[in-house]
């Protein structure tokens, strides 16, 4: 079992509680094992508006995890469009529609030239599962490489390649596993992994490029090296956006850009509509050209003119509110503040990140051994004081702080109090 | 090639003509290989109402074929109830939610008792992954029993049950094909499907109960003997309602309910928010958690608030519209109207169909061999007057009548006025 199942266990409703609210009774009627509630007594939320998520008993919570609504729960611009171009006109791509074609203008102008075509779904999972169908129809391989936390969605295909999805299974024998990038170890176990490969046929190293689930390295050493190392052995690199894109790292639209690499495929999800449903994935001509030569490739919902004017208002509101500065400014702000704390207190390990996406370690005081217990009962504690949080990374001791873009230095000092609070009592 | 690429190529923009509009260009500069679009010369949509759609240049299009905006395009009631939740809440599903349960609860009341359980995702592709990989779980094979023509969605693993799409390629060894169900032949060859499988493991057969991509084949003769021969060899039986479901067979509310069969998985899609992205997966209580036994399975924007909200709508309309009695009663007048011109028309082959779900076969007027031309120039003249219709079936002869279900007598009357003088010149 991963880390990160793990420490989901210690912060979800374990069914065998049995008993609850009627609504929740109805939720495990309905969703059977399939049901994932966060903490031990789940929370029903009636409203969600900037940074704040509203309880049905009238609490309010600050967001510090949510990444969906990244411009902000329910930004009224976003709602607007939503609302207007579904009353107006919501079909396929088959005909033409100027929203559509707006928005992939203004979307792609944000990438560097040679990726110029774009594929658009409804997620995350069918971006990743595109992009790899296409690394095997240009690489002619079906070899992958993934870090050992990772998680690039829920298809069969993706799933394969989603080792913290894994509950008892080891990887399929396509599959190399390698490490977080801390060090020259990364590069060096990517070379490992190219070698292991080369029997099956290496096809792509497809990785988050903040490595959320493997614990937020948004340093990556020894990342662009890996990328090229990748490449002389015959295989793409898929740079997965779904969780660093949109602006959240602070340094441009893109988390690739940050590591100076240009990838073969590009995938995004879900900040792209704020919440509705979609997705895309970003490429060459020529690999997807190479691609649709062999298969037909259509997507219903796939771009619709409902999600165009949904993802031109984020990009919109990201350039009008100056979302990106704000994540840099504020990530900055919170992530002295935190260090600061972590100096003073033995059981906070490392933090790291990049703008409004930071890793904050728990580790054992005397041995410096990741500290998952503790992670668990800070996140349960910081919701007894009203805020939203989560853990990632392979030993599941790593704090996730993720929250809407919108975020202010207010907000942080919200947080950073309370997590005094906590790991001082 | 199948039938089905074939047909569509003669109806599709050809992107060797170059040229055209300022936002043609735009659009196959972003989509590249990936673009497909309706006709020779494309139609820029700018309006959406009921079963009506409406061109840039003004020209209102009658809608004979688009299913996803089931109940009509933009419907209001829908429309708003996406409006009020988008701007209210719209988070994932791992805090409650009333709306969320409360569909739920509405929608699994619509299935025999035994299919308890809901999971919620994006897409019919989505849904039919997962329903794949639950058959898998459960019956410990993988081997998959299609029909020729079928299609089932886009990720890597349901492109490989969906032959409808694949331009060169032969299935792969677990896949086994079987004809459309047209008399006891289907019967025979899903035996030996199931015998020739034996080897690798029956996993499942997946059929869309109105078997659409085949050529709309609604009686389906052995259907029901060959479910239990599935069975009997160890699979499972999965029914992909994604086009039949939600009324549009004037039979109740899902299309394997007309065969007397009760699924161990059933697939829903399109209709199901009338365009926003949404799909689902419903089965039986032990047949997912044997599935979440082995992996986490988790969706981001799957049964959403604002999916939920949609679907709602969509369930209400249904009802207080009378929308599946109006499925019935108009599909029989437009079906009784079709077979009486086709006793009157040497081109015109065989009638079939079940509600507002209908095809119409054109065929060589001497051998009685499948026409796909016919069929094809016919799409293109009823488009010049102001008709909107497409294909189906192995051999492309088939035109697939799929209106939206408030699709009245006079629009039934509308379409046989344009048709009869197309034919009979």
């Amino acid at each position: 079992m991963s880390g990160t199942t793990q420490i989901l266990d210690l912060n979800r409703y374990d069914p065998a509680t049995g008993g609850g609210s009627a609504l929740l009774q109805a939720r495990q009627r309905h969703a059977g094992a399939s049901s994932v509630l966060f903490y031990a007594d789940p929370i029903e939320m009636v409203r969600g508006e900037g940074v704040w998520l509203t309880a049905a008993d009238g609490r309010r919570y600050l967001d510090v995890y949510n990444n969906v609504p990244s411009v902000g729960h329910c930004h009224p611009k976003v709602v607007e469009a939503i609302a207007r171009q579904a009353a107006q006109l919501s079909t396929h791509t088959r005909y033409l529609t100027q929203v559509v074609e707006a928005y992939a203008e203004k979307l792609m102008a944000t990438f560097p030239a040679p990726l110029s075509n774009l594929v658009m779904t409804c997620s995350g999972t069918e971006a990743n599962d595109l992009a790899l169908r296409i690394a095997a129809a240009n690489s002619g391989g079906r070899g992958v490489i993934v870090t050992r936390a990772a998680y690039h969605g829920n298809s069969a295909a993706v799933n394969e390649i989603s080792p913290s999805a894994w509950k008892s299974r080891g990887p399929a024998p396509h599959v190399k596993l390698v490490p977080e990038p801390r060090d020259a170890g990364f590069l060096a176990a990517v070379e490992a992994a190219c070698a292991e490969l080369r029997e099956v046929g290496l096809s792509c190293m497809i990785v988050d490029s903040i490595f959320s689930s493997d614990g937020i390295f948004a340093e990556a050493p020894g990342f662009a090296a890996a990328v090229a190392a990748v490449r002389a052995a015959g295989g793409l690199f898929i740079a997965d956006e779904v969780q660093p894109g949109f602006g959240r790292t602070g340094a441009g639209m893109w988390g690739f850009a940050r590591h100076g690499v240009v990838p073969d495929v590009v995938t995004m999800g879900k900040p792209m509509g704020n919440g509705y449903p979609m997705a895309g994935m970003v490429t060459r001509p020529e690999l997807l050209a190479r691609f649709c030569e062999e298969t037909g490739y259509f997507n219903t919902f796939g771009g619709n003119p409902v999600a165009a004017a949904a993802g031109l208002a984020v990009l919109e509101v990201i350039a009008e509110e100056g979302l990106i500065e704000n994540a840099r400014d504020v990530g900055q702000f919170f992530r002295e503040g935190l260090a600061d704390m972590a100096a003073r207190t033995p059981a906070m390990g490392e933090v790291r990140g990049a703008g409004l996406f930071i890793g904050l370690d728990f580790i054992d005081p005397d041995t410096g051994a990741p500290n998952a217990p503790k992670a668990s009962r800070t996140i349960n504690a910081l919701k007894d004081k009203g805020i939203l949080i989560g853990a990632a990374g392979l030993y599941g001791h790593t704090l996730k702080i993720r929250p809407p873009l919108p975020f202010s230095r207010e907000n942080a000092e919200t947080f950073l109090k309370a997590l005094g609070e906590i790991l001082t009592n």
